[in-house]
């Protein structure tokens, strides 16, 4: 849909990175008029909620840096160039956890914040996953702790801000909505 | 929380913008190496879930620049300076719906892309949304029309990605658990 659409008059590319690029377009608006946006490029991601045999959510910790603090998440990665969702899926999984599943279920998929940035989170769900033999290395900058959980232990570091992210905060409401 | 604090041992910043700023820090990791971290600062903003005394909710869809093209999203913007998230969600009520409540009730917060940005969202439920006896003006490069849908027709455009982002899943998923 194409509906008020805003049409390119002028892009200028300010920075282009490892994970994200900037750049701010200038458009005409429906009314005729100008205005500028500014606008991420995201190479998009996954997101997974792994559940035990037991009915346990494993969660990880990593400290975010544009926040300055740690949080509690559901594993996540960034889709690698051409890598499908459901393989950057089982690798975060894999790579983050320790554990892997032959029962990846999408979920759905949504953008994290349309007003700024196109990025696309595919969000799965792993049931009855399984260790793995030996762990595999993840990203060398990435630091993660794993925290197995019940849907109320989790839902309770809701109302601490530990968890604190739209993903996770959508995993549980999935969950709870799942009984 | 500070587990595995990421020490900032530069700071370099890229563009500081309207809506957004970037900057780029140089960062000692936990095991004493050194990486990158692309961040983006953002203000914050307010997600509104209005309700009329029907039961209907009140959508937007408007043009997201960075997805070029049009989606269907529970009214949202921007905290101002200064302002109060609660003032923000009533302002923004308003101004894109023509509606107003005098019941705001605060569901959560979120952070809506850590690995990358500080956005935090705040999300309410407007009950009994009552028409304000006249519009008022909003921002002017903002451009938006209103549907008002049951629950299921909301779900139902999930499927058709016209709904695809994450406070409105995430509204879906709270509205559909409240019942």
């Amino acid at each position: 849909m194409k509906k008020f659409e805003e049409k390119t008059i002028e892009t200028s590319s300010i920075y282009d990175g490892k994970v994200i690029s900037l750049r701010v377009d200038t458009v005409s608006l429906p009314d005729g008029n100008t205005s500028k946006r500014e606008l991420i490029k995201h190479p998009g991601a996954v997101a997974i909620i792994p559940i035990t045999k037991e009915g346990k959510i494993i969660f990880v910790e990593q400290y975010r840096k544009a926040l300055e603090k740690s949080i509690i998440e559901i594993p996540a990665g960034k889709l690698e160039p051409g890598e499908a969702p459901e393989v950057t899926a089982v690798r975060e999984l894999e790579e983050e956890t320790g554990y892997t599943t032959n029962k990846l279920k999408k979920l759905g998929s949504f953008y994290t914040s349309p007003g700024f940035a196109d990025e696309l989170l595919h969000v799965y769900e792993a049931d009855d996953i399984e260790l793995l033999p030996e762990r595999i290395a993840g990203d060398e900058d990435e630091f993660v702790e794993l925290m197995e959980l019940t849907l109320e232990e989790a839902e309770a570091l809701v109302a601490e801000e530990r968890i604190h992210d739209a993903k996770t905060m959508y995993a549980l409401l999935h969950l709870r909505l799942k009984g």
